[in-house]
């Protein structure tokens, strides 16, 4: 079936029952950022593989609204397949409300599947279209019905994870929660996204790719708790672990019955991480208090335990990161080098650290002018051979059972120009300027992003996404709630806290420029103007500093560098072997 | 009456109503930051002056919600009056609402007076209490009842300023507002912000202190406008120049008719600049539109002659400095000289100036720990005597036909110490990056806002209030919607924009410091990053040097400041005399 096949049987669906628009968001029942392949709706409608996008189709139109991120690949991949590229202006708003309200007529309708739409999105649907006479139908899974092999359910194994690595036990979460539900007189709360549960219940799995989650839901009350779960993915011994903690498990499908059943009280739900679909399931004379999962707030703020692992966990990175280094040093301009085979030879390297589970994402390993498109990730048909001269941009990262890492470094594969090195040094200086950063109490991450950007500005220089997204502890990779970027988000940063900085700078067509570090916001100075609060750096890889112009620099630039490029020679040293510990020495020197 | 008595009155009168809270906010019918006389409500009942709180009276208590600016004038005000201070967390927000919503009961009342409370506010005050049981009174003056000699409303001319000064005529600007209006499908629009109404007709006075504008109303349909304002404060010219343009002048008190008559069509009001009372006076079966007032964006962005006439003004403002420094600089430790002489002084000076009107706000001359309160104003208890060391703050502003200024400059009137210098220099390094900043197309006041206190955080120092407001043409000193503060405020920064950029230190019993420029936003570069602006400083005053300590600068701030200085030797230069050059001279020496 091609995709202009496949959009003729939507719009034939559409028509049997009179529907005048059909919305096909890029989400699972958890609103999930990355997806089950169950759930990879838009890949199979339209052939778009990026993360973020929606497909709307009406009688005569259909298009895909996506962000900057994925401009260029959308609009080759969406080549011959009857969808149009709606470019979004703002990441992550739906605009393409605003654009049906203006297509739509009175008494007609809209149609999509409640599972992968939010509360908050299907309601803000709701009241945009309903002045003006359109209704909604939000039960609609029409892809179901031409998707002949569509994919089931992963049923991978999860599993409990230690105290000594996470750092406190269930019981005491479950405690924690139930008591900021009560300070809201909560009786129940339902969790549907996947990374809360994982940090509520000490689990892990693999049923996402890139994110060590499972497939679940969780309903708690005040002495009980059930995981709604494929039993057979959870061990006798775990089941009997989670008892222990009136934690039962249940089927996955048994959450409709369970929100159905509850008959009185106040239930929380987060509208923006729960799917309209259960959310209609809750019986109308329920209470329902929204509010952000107090787990995602709880799960920000790293324990001292997590922080400590983590710390470890970036010098196995760091070490795999350094051989990595060293390889493509050693064997640029020797032998041909792809994009492709990088990427596994760097997997490689990170498989062979203790603990190590998979990628965190995608690795982007992007030569070139791949390096300006920010989520570029290789293809077999674009994938670059490597030569000894421009720039080389990876961005990659790993699950480990002891953290989350993510890092991004570029390195001159020989004959850099002074375009490049200035760019690379303005993007350094952002860089440093944002990981040294002290900042009062009550900071939100647009001053941080602020701070970041001014030495991009001040050269006439930008980049079009965020400066830094939150990073989970062995979970997402992206993970709220704060978040460094220019939007008005009052998510204040706290210590405990990890979180990116990756400024950058895009040259469409020649090359692209990103230097990231993961930084835990800590204590500091406290005084007559109030608490100050500051970032260490966790990530440890050496930056390249061939490509840098030392004038562009100021001198607490210059020693900022030099004292990372020192601490990480002592930190991994005991790590590596001679050779290797020979050659970071030699990238480390101070310049 | 003592303020005792006063509030036992207010008392009985809610006891002979059964009213539980009475709430006093520091407001007008215009919702006004500065208020006519007959409007001091705050300080006739408790005899509070600072120019921002909210009284609150129950039973039992008596609260004032004031901000950090005034907790110790509002202590000292407060000792035996029955009002406790309550002090905000944050200002500007409603703080005490909560407070009442945790001590009403079921079936109580909360009376206000409708003139003084915005739209917004009252309606915020009726959500949080409704779900309690409360019933809103949105009609009771009780102050009026015991206030015996309450001023009448002031009755100062008005007169329109010509094209010329302001670039634009009523035809045009009543053309532009209509457009907006129909944008969003408006027939009415009723203005009650004074300074809007100034705006859009060309028209100004002086009936309220500071602010140059006239007390009135103004409803506008796309063929007619009606200004409701004392007739006698118009002059027959004035009135017939207004006729021309289709614009009527109506008795102040007549807008309640006008509103009530309106019986059909839509009408857009800003429910933050529109006082409850006239709201409810909007016949139910008329469709109201909410917005922020057209006018106040199309006044935000300064036209080209606005902008020259404000550069001359400056200029003006900047002789009147340079000539009050020579004469502080000459007489200190000389003669005696006391802070209200001093800020006398000033205002001769200014008013020598061509085309000047008056201050545009109560001048803050501060010697040495008076520095420390950044609202300072000098009463007859408290005016220092400056003697020939520590620093002199000096926050003024003028208003002139050509343009509004507000400039704070602090000097050192001999042996400053390293604390006083460390501190000046990281804030004119502050303020330096404030105005140098080059930021794309879309930033919003919060990211200039962290720029500019970068180098106070970096040295682990703050200040509690924001960084800048925007000013007024001719008009407040205080002029929204854009502001550099480091709340989540959306407004986009735009050419043409006057802002103010004032960081400070504070150092409570000892010493405060400011620098302060107003600063015009202007296009810079475009490319391939998108389109860039930056800032054009307006004010011209040189910054004392003698205070600095030239090794916290970085090179670009020297340049910055040394480039800063000789500009204002060179514009300034011919409008001064021989010695008064010599001396402006010698202070702007490079350093």
């Amino acid at each position: 079936m091609t995709y202009q096949e496949k959009l003729q049987s939507i719009r034939r669906l559409m028509k049997s029952e009179n529907v005048s628009a059909y919305i096909i968001p890029s989400s699972d029942p958890h609103i999930s950022e990355y997806l089950p392949d169950r759930f990879k709706c838009i890949e199979f409608a339209s052939g778009f593989t990026g993360s973020a996008g929606t497909l709307v189709i009406t009688e005569v139109e259909a298009g895909l609204w996506t962000d900057g991120r994925y401009f260029v690949q959308a609009t080759e991949q969406l080549e011959g397949t009857g969808y149009e590229l709606m470019p979004l202006k703002a990441q992550g708003v739906p605009e393409y409300v605003e654009w049906l309200s203006g297509k739509l007529l009175k008494d007609s309708s809209v149609a999509f599947d409640g599972r992968l739409v939010s509360v908050n999105l299907a309601e803000m649907i709701e009241n945009r279209l309903r002045p003006a006479g359109v209704k909604i139908l939000p039960d609609r899974d029409y892809l179901n019905e031409i998707w002949k092999d569509r994919p089931i359910l992963p049923s991978n194994p999860a599993y409990l994870i230690d105290e000594s690595v996470t750092g406190e036990g269930i019981k005491q979460k479950l405690e924690k929660l139930r008591q900021l539900l009560r300070d809201v007189h909560a009786d129940y709360h339902l969790i549907s996204s996947l990374d809360d549960i994982a940090w509520l219940f000490n689990i892990r799995g693999s049923d996402v790719k890139c994110n060590p989650v499972v497939l679940a839901f969780a309903l708690i009350s005040h002495d009980h708790a059930t995981i709604f779960i494929d039993p057979a993915k959870v061990s006798n011994e775990n089941k009997g672990e989670l008892l222990n903690h009136n934690v039962m498990i249940k089927e996955y499908h048994e959450i409709d019955a369970a929100i159905s059943t509850v008959k009185n009280g106040t239930i929380f739900i987060d509208p923006k991480r729960t799917c309209f679909r259960l959310f209609k399931l809750i019986n109308p004379v329920i209470n329902v208090v929204q509010g952000v999962n107090p787990t995602t707030n709880l799960k920000a703020i790293k324990n001292p335990v997590e922080i400590e692992n983590t710390r470890k966990t970036m010098i196995k990175d760091g070490v795999a990161l350094t051989r990595f280094f060293k390889w493509l040093d050693e064997n640029n301009g020797q032998t041909d080098l792809y994009e492709i085979s990088v990427a596994e030879k760097l997997l490689d390297f990170r498989a062979e650290q203790e603990g190590f589970v998979g990628e965190s994402f995608d690795t982007i390993a992007a030569y070139s002018d791949h390096g300006a498109l920010p989520h570029y990730k290789a293809s077999l048909s674009s994938n670059a051979k490597l030569n000894p001269n421009g720039l080389f941009l990876l961005d990659s990262g790993g699950q480990y059972i002891g953290g989350t890492t993510d890092i991004t470094r570029v390195v001159s594969l020989g004959n850099a120009t002074m375009d490049e090195k200035t760019d690379y040094t303005l993007v350094l200086k952002g860089m440093i300027d944002g990981v040294t950063a002290r900042y009062p109490k009550g900071t939100r991450g647009y001053q941080i992003d602020a701070i970041t950007r001014k030495p991009l500005w001040d050269n006439s220089r930008n980049y079009g996404h965020g400066t830094g997204h939150g990073v989970g502890f062995f979970l997402n990779v992206h993970e709220g709630p704060q978040v460094f970027n220019s939007a008005n988000i009052t998510v204040e940063i706290e210590p405990g806290m990890i979180t990116s900085i990756e400024p950058g700078i895009y040259r469409i067509g020649k090359y692209g420029i990103r230097i990231e570090n993961l930084v835990l916001s800590v204590k500091d100075e406290s005084n007559e103007f109030g608490e100050f609060y500051a970032f260490e750096t966790l990530t440890l890889a050496y930056i390249d500093t061939s490509l840098i112009i030392r004038s562009l620099l100021d001198q607490k630039q210059v020693d900022w560098l030099n004292n990372y490029n020192q601490l990480v020679v002592e930190r991994l040293g005991k790590h590596l072997d001679n050779e290797e510990l020979k050659w970071l020495i030699k990238k480390a020197q101070p310049i």
